[in-house]
């Protein structure tokens, strides 16, 4: 698994770095952001927290806009930005060039229908692939914890539901929560899964969520003035899985914030806080 | 003066916010951006610092990258970034279309040349009309501190040192120190300014700062990994121009930093600190 050097910027006294890679998952090329903080040594692996990043954003977005790196740096946790889709010429995209769907919308799942089926296979990257890819070649312990925003945010809270003994803790900011009742999600899984709706619970976080008691740590940050949350976001759901279920859900409702990085970056170091408690014990 | 507001987003409990107007100074509509902190209200003024960004940059990179909201919400300041060049169809750019003259390279002086004098008068804008306007519409003092990045740096130390009265103190990141000598600024000094060198003097900080003992607070960080030091940069010019005046220069080589936001993110807590002690005096 050879990997390529794109960029590498001091910060914090870490390093930002992004890298390329064939994924053999994805069958193409494939690039990811990595912030190292100062303590991540040989000698010191250090745990790391994965950010999964909304509709058409790319590794690139969080590291430069969500300034999580000072905290970072302090408590000693690497973070690790993937792509939000497979990219390049030979992978299908959206028809129209819809922004929710195909490129920058992989949505974080494995698609079962063609053509999206060959490189649309997102949840296994983020949950085999990167990781290995990751603990491989950092300084890193496999100690992960993970968090996203938006259709980040879901593929956060899906990915940590499903896999708990991979993840010590999982937060999101503004999860589309319930996609099997949302224009966004029915829209994706339509057409990455296919009209069997049977198939498409596994990847919507309120189904999984009211199916089990979990004892993994769920931190869930919205705001208030976000546009999406009554079309798309449907935090109740998730409120609602969690009662039936009787799981601890941490869901704050914060007065006067949207869906920007602006909001992001306004709460991201007590997500940073808040996964440090699990990833250093 | 009237303004129309373009975006407003909460952050850490202030308003991130973007306005356009008509600058009677630049003869253009103008957008810029200001961070007012949870401090400012009508009954509490918060001071000012003013944000010149570096070549290529609009009034967003800043508000965007360098995280400087957190610590300005704390201590109290509100951050005005202008755009860094008069804009619109009727204002002249590089024939060439190049990065580094024209729009996006208003270089924070006042053009004498045609066809720039018409509306390249970045100068005036920011000492006079921009703070006139902030004034007036929002709920801060008339409390002014100053900072930039390159050739915003460069036009944070010309203007602070041309201006002493108007401003508490004064940083920058990898200002462009000597813009007489390295190829940046003779190239924007002798088509905004013409063939006269005696005419470029006043826009050169090295050369303003060997002239008089100022007692203007003044912190420069600079990278020591930053490309652009040597041949664009010569921070060394402003140490030799302090020593001649004998004024009191802070200056830092940062060890591994480069010409990057990343760069900025990592110091621009410690130039709010820097300035809070000025502002709230």
């Amino acid at each position: 698994m050879p990997m390529e050097a794109i960029s590498s910027n001091q910060m914090f006294g870490g390093r930002n770095q992004q890298y390329s890679h064939y994924s053999e998952t994805l069958t193409c090329n494939m690039r990811f952001a990595i912030f190292l903080p100062p303590q991540a040594e040989k000698s010191n692996k250090v745990p790391v927290l994965y950010w999964l990043s909304g509709l058409t954003c790319t590794d690139e977005n969080f590291m430069h806009k969500a300034g999580a790196q000072r905290m970072a740096a302090k408590l000693g946790i690497a973070i690790v930005a993937p792509d939000t889709s497979p990219r390049g010429n030979s992978v299908p995209d959206d028809e129209a060039g819809a922004y929710d769907f195909g490129l920058g919308a992989g949505f974080y799942l494995n698609a079962s229908q063609q053509p999206w089926k060959t490189h649309y296979q997102m949840y296994d990257y983020v949950v085999s692939e990167l990781p290995a890819l990751i603990e491989k070649n950092f300084p890193v312990s496999d100690k992960k914890a993970i968090s996203g925003h938006s259709m980040g945010g879901h593929g956060a809270l899906t990915i940590a539901l499903k896999n708990t003994d991979k993840y010590t803790s999982v937060s999101a900011f503004s999860p589309i929560a319930n996609p099997c009742n949302c224009p966004w999600g029915q829209k994706a899984f339509s057409l990455y899964l296919g009209d069997d709706k049977s198939s498409w619970e596994q990847y919507d976080a309120s189904l999984l969520l009211q199916k089990t008691q979990y004892t993994l740590p769920i931190l869930v940050d919205l705001g208030d003035a976000d546009d999406f949350l009554e079309n798309q976001l449907k935090p109740q759901s998730l409120v609602d899985a969690a009662k039936v279920s009787n799981t601890n859900l941490a869901l704050r409702m914060q007065s006067g914030y949207d869906h920007s990085y602006f909001f992001i970056a306004s709460f991201i170091e007590e997500h940073l806080m808040f996964h440090e408690q699990y990833l250093n014990t």
